[in-house]
């Protein structure tokens, strides 16, 4: 059937011209427009909601009492890095679908730095029959530190022009101060590319005031899923900026930012719900944006506006208004079916008038994906499989040298200082104070560049772990006391395509494969955070006293968060944005 | 200076790497995205605003102390047909934009109707170089009525695709519900291509409730600017519509639509104000939005609510955000100042920085608009120069007749029915019962087409009048009490190539040329209006008690408005839609 085909089966059926395909009566319709409740029945055709008036006497080829349930609008993750949960779309639907999400806007940045334009639209076009809906932010920074890392991919002017011509393409992703606030001519192309094709610009503006502030709405970034105190929310709503408030794994602003915009009673139109970055195990144990949602009731706010946060007002910020984020007529049909707005707690799920989550379950037949194998395939090392690669060679007795100090479940780190000891002509790794042997080994199949540094935090006492997520280039970090379980990490990380793994005496202790470009599974998801939790039993038998070791040393890879970043060209200075040597 | 460059130096003037362009000192601002007034500087660099904070002691090249004056954003009317005007978009600039009017959202159907997908382009690429902005709703229905009226151009699916792709189309034009209920496959298909460049399909929703409202939301109309009543406001808003709120020379539902949205404290977030049709007469004497706004205010409306309508909420509706309807950096320097909210009286209107009115007079330079010749040159017929032409035979000494009957000052009619004498073989007007001649004159240089019937409610006593503005087809209507005044009407608006004429006993007494597409003037407001005068005075000379006698005449012609039109083809029953005879 052609779309104008549906369209007029659509507009038949709403005039009672044809039978509805399902009309779901005795509802409390959660109307976002008017800002109330209506009860009502709620009438299908195909996708679409073709009828919100009652309709009690309708032909309907199917009927369904909702017994006075609220009928709220599927909730919209307003800026998610898919990737963060470790599962693949498909996998992820179990785990996001039962909570009421019916919809992510999804800045595929990690598939980018690995896989490039090809990979994104291979990535995307296999994840097309799945229970719920995914948009594009086009990843605006690949690579995000150009010059100081290796990626597998790059998205020039030409490349983000190209994708945010996909119809699924939204806006372009988040562009962070550094490229706009000293303008850098290819970034500034990327935003007029966005807005020649009636799509918006995604910011990303940690820490900004005043003029700096100023510069980066001058860009005509649009929102910014930063915030972390109220005077951040007030200072971006008087730039005319959205505001998208997040809780995530590691990154929690709601509480305070709602509990402020409750206490002063600030306009919620422009604010938006997301994660950023949320792992499955806390998606499934937590809930999604249902947890933002009904927190932020807690909180005090009006359910209403708690709702038009997680539905019209980011379906009309990333303008998707004409087809989500409203139980209207002609708007798809995706919604949840709740006993009560405080808390809600979604009875059922429905995406394009299909049922897809029943009490908490999937029911939707999900197709597994298949994606190609070149994309299952992206882990290639020219170095690194042998212990003599992670060699730091010295021709004195003692050197001092830099290390970078880890925070506990924080993606900011120090430089700090540490003298160790040189032995057949290499420095030596001193688990004794901490100071343990980092590496990235460049895993593209590029140039077999080995970076060797130290950090301090990580506790180990023996052994080595290692993974291929590291921030933002994804290329393999690993990180222990010696340099044999090191080589025996990126061994076994290229064995299985990629994914995490602890080591010691040259013998895998556990390993999460994350096959999908090296960054994401395509297992249960039930399975694979079993496997995250051995991983990390393993971690701390290893002597690790973090919560996520392997979340911590995938960022201090990353070369744009202070103070320190290891990329596969080696340590980097984030504030100097530049190589500095690890022996002083 | 490039794109790029541009915004290069927007965000440089935004830091305070160089100095502002101009740095209006002591606003009070109308922030309408925290909904409040904040006291503080407008910086901005070229076109731009980059600069909302303090910034007294930023360097400037130019400073304007507004001495505490409120800073407004400029207003949009969200949809206009500009030829309502008579007037072209520079010529109309010294009318609207001195009462605070910096953005058109024009649906130019009229044009269209007459010139095709070529005209359109010509008329706005001649409008290039305005004091205020154009944006245009690319318009749906050329013809109106397909098959039963000779328009001088058509726009097809097509066309109408290619025009969606210029950067200044917004929108699909308003499409009525004639076209969706019983749907038609090029309607949707037009729909769909808007929907597929991001851009919104506007409504017209005149009359709708219930399922048929529902039916047409289905079509996924975005808008109505056709609501009457309150209720008519609450219903299309339960379809996620937005409602323009209009108030045009005959079309005035503002007062009603306001007042119960203030008693009912409904929602304005997805409300907007428009004239759709309003003569440049009464925009002179009256106002444009302003005098919507100021309206608004005055029945209880919020006066930061009644701004966010004329300007915010215009903005998101048609997806201009990222560029128009808020003082913030990033934005168009688009703005007003007024000593005062209550009313909003404009002392001041900039638009991209420049200051263009002053004290209620314009003070930019606009260069005149030059079109091309043969959008000046649209009045071509092939028959109707001579009194024969118009005769209407019978065989009998008298016959019935069907008789529209005007309403007057209202754009529907009635069929009635006369007897009138036949005098040599043709039926003859009988003006002492007020049964004229009228006559469609084909005027596209097609098919010479001349269609004869007879209206009452015009009071001619003598003479004739007749113009090339004739809904929607815009070929030549006559009205009169003899054929030779007819003919003598027709080679007048030849020769001045369209407009308006009041001829008695073969002599011209007063016409109003309008050249550009036979619909509008490129001479000065106030010498079009004087001569408009001129002209209504001389119809009243003939006899006419209308005030509006040429407009009446202008939509006698529409072949959708019930309960009579008559076109080149002849007279349409408009509710069977189809022709019928005149003689009975």
């Amino acid at each position: 059937m052609t779309a104008v085909q549906e369209l007029q089966h659509q507009i038949h059926a709403a005039r009672g011209e044809r039978p509805l395909d399902l009309l779901v009566r005795n509802v409390r319709l959660v109307d976002v427009y008017q800002e109330t409740i209506v009860e009502t029945d709620l009438g299908l055709c195909g996708d679409r909601v073709v009828s919100v008036l009652p309709g009690g006497r309708r032909a309907a080829r199917r009927t369904l009492d909702a017994r006075g349930r609220f009928a709220i609008p599927g909730f919209i993750d307003a800026h998610i890095h898919i990737e963060s949960a470790l599962l693949t779309p498909d996998r992820l639907a179990e785990v996001i679908v039962p909570t009421g999400t019916t919809t992510l806007l999804v800045d595929p940045m990690e598939v980018a730095n690995v896989a490039g334009y090809d990979g994104l639209a291979e990535f995307f076009r296999a994840a097309h029959a799945l229970p719920y809906r995914i948009f594009v932010q086009v990843s605006s920074r690949v690579p995000t530190a150009p010059g100081l890392e290796t990626t597998g991919g790059e998205l020039g002017p030409a490349q983000v022009r190209r994708a945010l011509a996909w119809p699924d393409a939204i806006s372009l992703g988040e562009l962070d101060p550094s490229k706009v606030l000293d303008p850098q001519a290819p970034y500034l192309k990327k935003i007029l590319a966005a807005h020649a094709r009636s799509k918006i610009a995604n910011g990303h503006a940690a820490g900004l005031s005043g003029q700096d502030l100023e510069a980066y709405a001058t860009a005509r970034l649009a929102d910014d899923h930063e915030c972390v105190t109220l005077d951040d929310v007030k200072a971006r709503l008087a730039m005319g900026m959205t505001i998208i408030v997040r809780e995530g794994s590691s990154e929690r602003n709601l509480r305070d930012l709602i509990s402020g915009i409750v206490r002063e009673n600030l306009p919620t139109r422009h604010m938006l719900f997301c994660v950023d970055d949320k792992f499955s195990a806390d998606l499934a144990a937590e809930g999604h944006i249902n947890y933002n949602v009904n927190q932020a009731i807690r909180l005090g706010l009006d359910p209403l506006r708690a709702i038009q946060m997680a539905s019209l007002n980011a379906a009309e910020h990333f303008r998707l208004d004409d087809r989500l984020g409203a139980l209207v007529p002609g708007r798809w049909a995706d919604f949840i079916l709740s006993e009560s707005l405080t808390p809600i707690v979604p009875v059922q799920v429905f995406v394009a008038g299909r049922l897809v989550a029943e009490d908490g379950r999937l029911v939707a037949d999900v197709p597994r994906v298949r994606y190609a194998a070149w994309l299952r395939n992206t882990v290639r090392v020219k170095r690194g499989t042998r212990a003599a690669h992670f060699a730091l060679g010295a021709d004195r007795p003692r050197v001092r040298v830099r290390v970078i100090e880890i925070v506990p479940d924080q993606i900011i780190n120090y430089f700090r200082e540490a003298e160790l000891k040189v032995e057949d002509g290499q420095v030596q790794p001193d688990p004794a104070q901490d100071v343990l042997k980092i590496a990235v080994v460049e895993r593209h199949g590029k140039n077999g560049n080995i970076a060797v540094a130290f950090a301090k935090g990580f506790g180990l006492k023996r052994g080595a772990i290692g993974g291929t997520v590291a921030h933002d280039h994804h290329n393999i970090v690993v990180l222990g006391t010696n340099d044999d379980d090191l080589a025996a990490c990126v061994r076994a990380l290229v064995k299985m395509h990629g994914g995490f793994v602890a080591v010691a005496e040259g013998r895998t202790l556990a390993q999460v494969p994350l096959p999908v470009a090296g960054l994401m599974s395509d297992r249960p998801a039930a399975e694979v955070n079993r496997a995250l939790g051995g991983l990390n039993a393993a971690a701390r038998e290893l002597g690790s006293p973090l919560n996520s070791p392997f979340m911590t040393l995938s960022f201090v890879s990353l070369p744009s968060i202070p103070e320190a970043g290891l990329t596969d060209k080696g340590l980097v200075d984030v504030r100097a944005r530049k190589l500095i040597t690890v022996l002083i």
